[in-house]
């Protein structure tokens, strides 16, 4: 595989999965086109043909992709031919919706561990899954070595949930914590937080 | 102010701002610098300055800028000198929590509407808000000239809504079902969908 890919082009990966499997599942025809997937997801079809083109020869002119076998590719690039188990720190209402959300498992995650610091909550369960104390964070972590983690804890406790995350060998986050977060080279952190993304529209609005 | 300024930098604005704001609440200090506000948030003080130097001239050799400027100016870049009302269609176990999350109305936004599809739903409130029908949707917003909505349902009805909250008069949309929503030139449209920002970091992981 070629290395120093982008991340922007990381990025739009698994927007292009997301598509490939929204025609698998309308299920009318075995393969698509850059102009289509452009078409649907408003991007060019010559950016689609580039970005798909650093990992090698997917389409033929005039064909088109395999839709079936370009999913499969980008699973194996992305690393989703297996599923990645997740730990989820924070059982607040964001926190709750995710381990109740099954957007996760159909693509490559399942949230297997969930944390919290409040006592009334430890030792019951959100969608099946036992809360634990944040205590045993570290100990369940390195166990079961867990590379991947959601952070849904207030802000003022997530650089200390991170650091602790990064310490017992967490190498991806994504932090519902609306500030950034520092964290290691080899460590990977992703970012939702809803009023960055109304802010950018609203300067657009009059 | 200038025009055509790339989105990637509007993006990072909001950014800022949430920063500057955490050092107005820890309250130390009057200035800071982009080299400081560089550290804390991982981009070089280089790109910061060219950033903000699309708008304006905001900090002075050797003193820096000072956070309470800044954040109105960017308060003003951003329109965020006022609070928006903000329409939230889908009260499940996600767009329950955002109803709940106390992180908008601080920082420019109130979830002022909700609406639903569940008669079962209609006519409850979630955090002091009714729950309208989304047959109320086109009234609604055209009555209150609301300009900005969050879709927080499930995938196989958000392009309906999306194109009804258009229709009505929306212009900026927060979507949060997994998947590209057109939208005509004009409207604003941003995504959070958990599992892309973990398969783009997964990317990374062997």
């Amino acid at each position: 595989m070629v290395t120093q890919i982008p991340d922007i082009v990381i990025g739009r990966l698994p927007i292009y999965l997301r598509e490939l499997r929204r025609l698998q599942d309308e299920g009318d025809r075995l393969t698509t086109s850059s102009h289509e997937l452009g078409e649907r997801l408003g991007i060019s079809s010559a950016q689609i043909r580039k970005d798909l083109s650093h990992f090698g020869e997917f389409g033929k002119q005039g064909t088109g992709y395999h839709i079936n076998y370009l999913v499969d590719q980008l699973c194996q690039i992305l690393h989703l031919d297996q599923t990645w188990p997740v730990a989820l720190v924070g059982v607040g209402s964001l926190g709750t919706a995710l381990a109740h959300y099954d957007g996760f498992k159909l693509r490559g995650f399942e949230i297997r561990w969930v944390f919290d610091i409040d006592p009334t909550k430890i030792g019951a369960e959100v969608n099946g899954v036992h809360i634990q104390a944040v205590d045993e964070l570290e100990a369940t972590i390195a166990q079961h070595e867990i590379a991947v983690a959601i952070i849904a804890t207030p802000a003022s406790v997530a650089q200390d949930v991170a650091d602790r995350l990064v310490a017992a060998g967490i190498k991806a986050i994504l932090s519902y914590a609306p500030l950034h977060l520092t964290a290691p080279s080899g460590v990977h952190v992703s970012y939702s937080d809803p009023v960055t993304e109304l802010q950018r529209m609203t300067y657009y609005l009059g």
